[in-house]
C-alpha cells in the first residue's frame, strides 16, 4: 500500500512542536501530533540523537524501529548541555505553541526551564510531559520502563493465564498509552488556549495510563475487595468465550449474551445442549466450562479457521482469527484500511510502517515528512531563526549543534 | 483519598458533547472528555439505558463498572428509534460542539444522520465515531468486540508464554485503546475548528488503535519478514530484564543497557559473573539466558521483594514490584497521585473509581458531575430546550424520554 504526500494540511496545521523526548512514550506522542499536521521539530544530542536510531532492525543503515516513531517530523541537532544550545532552545520556544519532553523529573528545570519560568516567559505555550510515576510522590525520582509500569500499575497482575504467572503485554503498552494521554491532554489544552489565549503544563505517567484502563477489573476489587482472578484467554464472567483449536489453527470467539451463544450453538449444530441442565444458563456454563469446552472444541476441530469465521460471521457470532503479525497486514480490511504504510526514505528504499489509528474526512493525517536523518533539517530551522551560514558553521565547529 | 467537586473550568469548558455511546468504548472516551470540563450529555434508551448499568458488581443498586465509565456526565433518555426522538436529537445537536457514537456503520445514516446530512445540517459539528473495523472495508458490518480486535489486530499472537498459547491482555485493551485515540481526534479537530471554523468527523476501529501499537515489533516484521516469537516476561532482546523470584513474591528487573546491567550484579554481589564467557556481553547473556536466571534468582530468593526494591532503587536499577490491585491501589505513589477517587453518590453511598491520568496545572480534571441515574437530566435539558412540564409528560407517557 502507498502511501500519498498530500499537501492538504491535517487538524493541527499551524502549530509548531518542540519535541525534547526521546526511546518510545514522548515520540509516539510527537508522531501522533504530526500526523495530524502539526510542524514538529525534533531536538537532538549532536553526533549522537535519539538512541533509538541506533537499535533494532536496521536497513540500509537506518533503524526501522526508529522509523515506527519518527516520521512527520524535522530534525535539529542542539546541545541542551551549552549555554548556546539553551538560549537556541528559548528562542525556539518564543516560536512555538508546544513543548514536549519525556525527561525525568526536574531535568528540565535544571536546564532553566522551571514550570513557573515556562508559564512566566511563553504565556501561551502548552507544555506537555510524560514520567514515570508523576510529578510528584514517593517514585518521583525513580527510573522508569515500560516493564516496571505493567508491574507497578496492577495491569500485568490481571493478565495471563489462571495457572501461571502475572503476564505483560509485549508491546510496551504503558509508553504507548502515555503517548496517547499526553496527546489527548496536549490538544485539549489546546482548546483552552484557542478560547482564553491561555498556556497549559500537561503532564502523564507511565503508570497511571495504565490504572486509568483497568476498568471493569479495579471495580471488581473495589466492590468484593478481592483480586480479580487471572483467568489467560477464558471471560471471568462468560462462557462458551476464548479460543478454540480448529484443524489449521485457533479462531477466537466471543458471543456476549444469551441470544449469541444460541446463535453459536446452532451454528455448530449443538442446539441441544440448552436443555441439558449443566449448560442450561451462563452460571451453569460457567461451572461445567472444561466439559463444555471439549464438546465444542470436538465440533470445532472439524473444520479450518476459515470455514467457522465464515460460518459464524454469517450467523451473527462475532468471531475472528488470531491472526500473526504476517497475517494481520496481508488482511484486506487492514489494507483497506491503510494500516500499513510506506515511508519513501530516498536512497535508503521504502520502509513500512504501521498506519493512521485516527481517521477524518476533511482534514485527514498524512505522511507530510519521510523520517528525518540526524539533523537533517538543522540549517533550515536555525535560518530561519536569522542565523547566517558562518554562524551555524561556527556552533556545528564548537558541537552545539 | 476523597476528591474535591470544584467549579473551576477545565481545559474543554464550554464544550457540549452529545453522547449516543454504550458499553465501554465510547463511554470512557466521553468521560475523558467530561473530566476536562466537557458537558456530556448522555443519551440513553428510557427505561433501559445504558446495558452495562446492569452488569458488574452492584453495590446499593448501582453498577460500579458503569460508575468507571460515566462520572461527568449527565443522562437524557430518548427513543431514537421515534421521529420525535430524533427531532429533539437534531435540536440538541443544534446547540452542540461534538456528537459521539459507536454504533455500527450505518445505523446513524438511517436515523436520518449521514455523514453528508450531518456535515451540512451541523456546519460546526464534531463528529467522532468508534467501530470494530473501520467504516470502509470488506468487514466494515461485522460485530465486533474487544476480545476479537486483540485477536485480529496481531496484538494477542505477540503476547503470551513462548511455549503458550496467544495471550489477551485482561482490560479491554482495544476498547480503550480506542477511546483514547478517538479523545485526541476530537480535540485535534477542536483545535482545527478554532481555527477555521469548520466541523469534522472523526473515526477510529478497535483493531486499527491496536494495529498502531505494535511498535518494534511491526518494525521487527517488517524487516526480517519473521513473526516475532512470543517470549512470556522476557525481553526478546536483552537479559537480564523480567521477572525474578524474591524469597515472599515476585520482582520485576529491568536493566535496558550495559551499564544498568553492571549496577544489578554489583548489587547482587555477582559483578564476577562479567568475567565469565558465558556472560560477559548481552548476546553471551541472552544465549545463556537459562544459566544466568537460575543463578540471579539463587541469589534473589534469599531476600523479600521490598529489600530488593530498595536496595536496587538506591543502586540505580530499574525495578518494581509486580502489584495485585489491593497493593496497586495501597501504593503511596498512587495515593500520592491521586488514582483512586471518590464519588458521593448519595444515597448510593460513596463509589471508588480511578483518577485522572492526565493532570493539567492551570485547568485541572475535576470531578464535576456524579454518575447520573438513568434519565436524571432530561427534565433539566429538554426545559432547556424550551420544552414545558406538560409537553415533557406527554413525552413521558408516549416512551419517547
Amino acid at each position: 500500500m502507498e502511501a500519498s504526500f498530500p499537501s492538504a494540511p491535517g487538524s493541527l496545521a499551524g502549530i509548531r512542536v518542540i519535541d525534547l523526548t526521546r526511546v518510545i512514550s514522548g515520540p509516539f506522542c510527537t508522531q501522533m501530533l504530526g500526523d495530524h499536521g502539526a510542524d514538529v521539530i525534533k531536538v537532538e544530542s549532536p553526533g549522537k540523537g535519539d538512541v533509538v536510531r541506533g537499535q533494532g532492525n536496521m536497513v540500509n543503515g537506518e533503524s526501522w524501529y526508529f522509523a515506527q516513531f519518527n516520521r512527520n517530523k524535522r530534525s535539529l541537532t542542539l546541545d541542551l548541555r551549552s549555554d548556546e544550545g539553551k538560549q537556541i532552545l528559548n528562542r525556539l520556544l518564543e516560536g512555538a505553541d508546544v513543548l514536549v519532553e519525556n525527561f525525568r523529573p526536574g531535568v528540565l528545570a535544571k536546564m532553566g526551564l522551571d514550570d513557573d519560568t515556562l508559564r512566566e516567559r511563553f504565556p501561551r505555550l502548552v507544555v506537555g510531559r510524560i514520567n514515570g510515576f508523576g510529578a510528584t510522590g514517593p517514585y518521583r525520582d525513580r527510573p522508569a520502563y515500560d516493564f516496571i509500569a505493567q508491574a507497578m500499575s496492577g495491569f500485568m497482575g490481571v493478565n495471563g493465564p489462571a495457572d501461571g504467572e502475572p503476564m505483560r503485554a509485549a508491546p510496551p503498552i504503558s509508553d504507548m498509552v502515555a503517548s496517547q494521554n499526553l496527546a489527548f491532554g496536549i490538544c485539549a489544552a489546546l482548546v483552552r488556549r484557542a478560547a482564553t489565549g491561555q498556556g497549559e503544563i500537561v503532564e502523564t505517567a507511565l503508570t497511571n495510563g495504565l490504572i486509568a484502563m483497568l476498568g471493569y477489573l479495579a471495580a471488581e476489587y473495589f466492590a468484593t475487595d478481592q483480586i480479580p482472578a487471572r483467568t489467560g484467554n477464558d471471560h471471568p464472567m462468560l462462557y462458551p468465550y476464548g479460543l478454540f483449536k480448529a484443524s489449521d489453527g485457533e479462531v477466537a470467539i466471543a458471543p456476549s449474551n444469551d441470544t449469541m451463544v444460541s446463535r453459536l450453538l446452532k451454528a455448530l449444530d449443538l442446539l441441544y445442549l440448552l436443555d441439558d441442565p449443566r449448560f442450561a444458563d451462563n452460571a451453569q456454563r460457567m461451572a461445567n466450562r472444561e466439559a463444555l469446552r471439549e464438546i465444542l472444541n470436538g465440533v470445532i476441530e472439524q473444520r479450518r479457521v476459515d470455514d467457522w469465521i465464515e460460518h459464524l460471521n454469517r450467523a451473527g457470532v462475532p468471531c475472528g482469527r488470531v491472526h500473526d503479525l504476517r497475517e494481520t497486514f496481508a488482511d484486506p480490511q487492514v489494507q483497506a484500511q491503510q494500516m500499513r504504510l510506506e515511508i519513501d526514505q530516498g536512497d535508503a528504499g521504502r520502509v513500512p510502517v504501521t498506519g493512521f489509528p485516527v481517521k477524518m474526512r476533511e482534514a485527514p493525517p498524512a505522511l507530510y515528512h519521510r523520517v528525518p536523518r540526524l539533523g537533517e533539517h538543522t540549517r533550515e530551522l536555525l535560518g530561519e531563526l536569522g542565523m547566517t551560514p558562518s554562524e551555524l558553521d561556527v556552533l556545528l565547529a564548537r558541537g552545539v549543534i
